[in-house]
């Protein structure tokens, strides 16, 4: 039947794509629906607000739960193959999102992972990408994407120092100041080379203190390497992307260096006289 | 007539232009007497000066407010549409820094708001710019006002992450230890993440010392993007302004985009054949 | 004897290379064993599970020793000169893991300094170095042995600067308020400059509160140092990166810009074609 | 006399100038001895080690208040201007490091004040400036120099965000919270937006919590201002370094290197003879 996919067709417009006015409208109201459903699970947790007006928040959470069930619904019925969206991430964070509020009919204290819901915030993104934040989204998440190897790297440097330095710290520092086990020193190296410094742990012999000092320094200088690094990586992406169109006039291949006086494919001069 | 004309546009050369050296003395008067008031507002908030010089305060911050009165007044007489900076954001600063004083005659407790003086600090800039600062602070505000929209994307990542993080360690951790409910853990998340750690809350349990030491060093690797993006930004805006003046062959005109292949003043040709 | 040299040169394949299927496992095997051993000084280090496990923590503390005994004598007997190996800082950090256990025999106490089988982690670099990680590290450690001497003349001015601030304060602040001594005060120098800020010590009266915001502004403006030296020596690094190989066909000297059409020292045509 | 004059120069060189072995064997000398007699006015300010080796300390500090006096003198009479020496950055800090110990006769206390001898290690840059750390200092000097008024604007708008931030806090949270005046409220904004964060002070309402969210992600979003300026001055810096003006006599091109001796485009001696 033509006017079923037809209908078809127009549902998965409006609910996955965003470029026509009736598709933007269903993203920017589920993200106001999001929002409040958000809102109202964390008011909820709030012990007075929940006293005084706790049943008008459960009302409120099971009119979110069914408007997002039958969004969930549409969203299968009107895409070819649902299984792809099921296992998407976005698919997955909307299942999360639904499932506390039916476990609560045979569990209790469930209702307590409703706060997973603030994973769908996720799909802010989307909306983003509608505007004139879509170039500059690109830009980031590209170098990000380049820097994400590098700054593993860094990160795991960081991690082994904070074991080693925390492991050294539980020998140095008396048991009773908080340095009672190595995963506790290894907590506190986190907290002091991050340059967090709650100050729940914190070092009272001279020796201790003297670590200490060399841990902040250490956290205080090498702060300086994912910043260096995605700066750089920055700095190429800009001067790759400025660098790229350059097709040639006879075999229109691109890539050519700037400095190309001929195509490095045909051989034809790449001279525009 | 002519001579309230000329009138009228001294004063208005005095209070609103500084290319003069009344209108330059003026400004560093205003400055001064800005910063005065605030002190005086300041030193009257401690509570042993309140004590002993209470009446002495009271008497300064009527001689400012009568002033700054004046000052606003002559404002308002000396430019031909008073609305224009009656509704400008310095005219509404110099507005809500005298309202708090006259409040006083009808409503108890409004002198605190006297504070909000503090806002015509932003005087301070229409100093600078007379000076050398000129060309510095112009760079450095192209380059914010460019990077502002990507760090706006970063900061509403930054609050979606602690919006996530935050409720899973209110998942995670005991509510007695400061995690009473969502909103504290997300104020917690804001706290750990930015790396100022309070320690006013801070995780007990093993697993939720986990859960922090993850939100640490997030915060630890992300400040890069910021830096970096600033940064970036700063040397595409030198680049461009390095690689623009670009002068017209037969006007001499200067401007021209990089791409640009005739001058967009007279229409001759600029390639360099 | 041929089969004995064979046999020799075979394990120092698996033992010392990895770039062979075994050499590989038996790397990713002894990663594997180093953090398992890793872990259970660290549980072991927990009293609660100390009292409960302490026996099999033993056991499986004993069981790695052995096996770490093996893999330094293996180390030891494959290579044509084993003081080479020895005294390596590799070398020497199997070294230290090994002899705590076998101090247990003699000494109380000992079993504590387990925690430095922490450093035999540096071996994840190695396995690092294997995989598509390479030009990743060797572009960091590039860039970060160039910076290392500008980073050094940082951290000096920052001590120096601790040193002479921490004085300071010694002489504002009361005794009591935590800055009881010279060094205490230098701690917390440090513990502020850094921005770590645990407020184990922090200023009480006024005017050590103004030379504590001083501190930590001058922290927040400094950070931007070791980052500006480090992106600016990464720049310079993938520059020269870009631009080296171009040696004159006529002199042979090396350097050219990458658009030169002549040997800038003899004047001869660089043109390949 | 000729051997007075000859006796006045040689004690220069060795006073004054590094460049000869005497010279720096004197600048280590000196250094060595500001190391330690600091390092005792630091041990002597410890209370159980002042009791202990206080008689100690006293005959030390004696020691190298005589040594310095005299190196002091020495300086004065083998120049033929001592008053330029007098007044100069370092001799004001060689008379203040003098002082306290000789008003110890006259006055009580005076000798805390010889911490301020700390401030004598700024010799220690004469040292570096020997050897290889020459042209980095002067690297990094020329770039901050060059960063110093941008970076001023920079702490100028964050002080003012400060005290406009700290006096809405004042106003926003109770008194007995610790923002019990504005001059604390702007201590806790200045502790806040530099990432320090004690929590001596620190938001107990939902409403503070909030401003001090706010005021977190300003500090964690604005540092990377002074990172960004002085990365880019570095950048500047290198380029104009590189790029000295050197346009060809015969085809008038530019962007050769500084050390090219023919033009890359024509091939024309680049040599100005």
């Amino acid at each position: 039947m033509n006017s079923s996919k037809d209908w078809q067709f127009r549902l998965h417009e409006l609910i996955y794509e965003s470029n026509t006015p009736a598709g933007k409208a269903f993203d920017v109201g589920l993200l106001f629906a999001i929002f409040t459903s958000i809102a109202v699970v964390m008011l909820d947790s709030v012990h007075f607000l929940h006293l005084k007006y706790g049943s008008l928040f459960r009302i409120l959470e099971w009119i979110f739960t069914i408007l997002f069930t039958i969004e969930y619904i549409l969203r299968l019925i009107c895409i070819k193959k649902p299984h792809k969206y099921v296992f998407s991430l976005l698919g997955v964070i909307d299942m999360i999102a639904l499932i506390p509020s039916y476990l609560g009919f045979f569990f209790v204290g469930t209702q307590s992972l409703l706060v997973f819901r603030a994973l769908r915030l996720l799909r802010v993104f989307r909306i983003f990408k509608l505007g004139h934040f879509l170039s500059e989204i690109n830009f980031l998440t590209t170098a990000l994407k380049g820097s994400v190897r590098k700054i593993s790297i860094f990160l795991l440097t960081v991690l082994m120092l904070t074991v080693i330095l925390g492991s050294i710290m539980y020998l140095v520092e008396e048991r009773e100041n908080g340095f009672s086990n190595i995963p506790e020193s290894i907590y506190w190296a986190i907290v002091t080379i991050t340059t967090v410094g709650y100050g729940d742990i914190s070092p009272v012999t001279p020796m201790g203190k003297f670590v200490a000092a060399v841990v902040m320094l250490i956290g205080y200088s090498i702060i300086a390497v994912p910043t260096g690094i995605l700066t750089h990586d920055l700095a190429m992406l800009a001067r790759q992307k400025k660098e790229l169109p350059e097709s040639c006039p006879s075999c229109s291949r691109e890539g050519h260096d700037l400095d190309a006086q001929f195509c490095k494919y045909c051989g034809a001069s790449l001279m525009r006289n």
